[in-house]
């Protein structure tokens, strides 16, 4: 694989989710491309419906008193992208022992080449966001068992 | 210094600008913060401002036939912002022989304290952003030139 | 029906089109609900849709060298919408002789209430957005009477 | 006066605050002119800095328990504005004896023309946005007094 941002850690295989977005008008800037800084909330639609797929989402984390907010984000940027052009955004999370989350993102156009690759880091927190957890919390340890079981996939 | 995102190479001092912002309502997440998402347009707002005072700026680029795309933008997050929090934001223009624009920044809180870092990867292109320059443009070498003789600083 | 922002004029059924929408985390704001000026981007959804069955689209009206500017936009927010929330955006294209577009939009939620209603005057100009044409374009003509055939519906 | 949305209501002069924003290049669709849907976050600019200085802003209501949600937000499009274009917001408030904040905006270019008006109406409810207040709370009441005696100008 050509884009690795993250460090091989031992563990099992990554969790990966694919969502379509087309490009919105207002995405767009004067030169006729996506704006450079839209791409995290294209990189968020993928981490959100991967999350929320394997029981780690905003509403499972606020639920467990838990934060995981972005401490880290990364964009390269290959290809442009184009008003009403209809692309893939690809999230891969890759197991990490620690208490973060690091995501992987890969953004395909329809000829399926790959314009944009970048990777996000999250810490856990207590709700405010002013303590990182030292321990992993119960239902995010849930879900790694779940994970390394292969009962999530 | 603490933040350096860049190899040093031989030239003369990087040239910087702050410019100063307050966080808008609508840049708040429900969590009460600014939504990590946003940063890319604070950056832009201190590197335009640096691009127009030393000539580079979007119009000096677009007379000269050249595009500067982001290939890459990095956003490392320290400390939150707050709805009504007035904070600086600092480009640092780095020198580099090659035709790129490599550019870090600091946001830093009205305690003067660095909440965030980051930077940016431009190339210099043809204005359809498909080719590469292989030699920097002239109202480049130009602003360089100034930039080595301290008439920009 | 409850909303009703046009004047009716004779001629065909208005034509409609139903868009879905999810809300995102960056469009909610810190109370909570989505950001009141978020939703021209979800009216434009449907606009888009819309105009883009019917035939006079962005790319439809470009190549017919015609732009058709936003002159006036109303929204009358009656319920909010959260985080996650599914709901759908209804643009309704409304008969008119003038060179304007009409359009008027509701939103609902997944219970079915209306959220959201307004509308939008877009003017027929020149590519430049200067002169607003006094006469209808044929491309447009074309759409029109396809629409009061009911060959378009 | 040109534009004027609120039917006069018998009491003191509106109040008016100017801010100044300049064009970022995000705000700038492929037209090359502002998109529609940023003027909510231009309206907002003035609002806030109008009602920060008198005593209702944000901060005031919710110690109040009062929220101010928007109900209803109209805007015409006169003329375009551009990349960089340096342009002034003026939020006028105007005069209302019930429970509601009703307040018209103008921009102006650096021309001073006119390029865009419109008005916001605002609700005073509970925290939850649930339910319209009948009564003008004793924050705003106190407020109203000082704008009466032309404490507040």
């Amino acid at each position: 694989m050509r884009h690795r941002y993250f460090r091989s850690e031992p563990g099992p295989q990554p969790l990966r989710q694919v969502v379509e977005r087309t490009v919105r008008f207002e995405e767009v800037d004067p030169l006729g491309i996506v704006w450079h800084g839209r791409y995290p909330s294209y990189f968020e639609d993928a981490r959100l419906a991967l999350c929320n797929r394997i029981g780690i989402g905003y509403r499972d984390c606020y639920a467990a008193g838990v934060a995981t907010p972005i401490k880290q984000i990364h964009v390269d940027y290959s290809k442009p992208l184009h008003f009403e052009e209809t692309f893939t955004i690809e999230a891969i999370l890759h197991w990490c022992d620690a208490a973060r989350i690091n995501m992987e993102y890969l953004l395909r156009n329809r000829e399926g080449e790959v314009t944009t690759t970048g990777y996000t880091v999250q810490l856990l927190t207590d709700p405010h966001q002013q303590l990182p957890l030292l321990v992993v919390p119960p239902f995010m340890e849930t879900f790694r068992n779940r994970w390394k079981t292969g009962e999530i996939a």
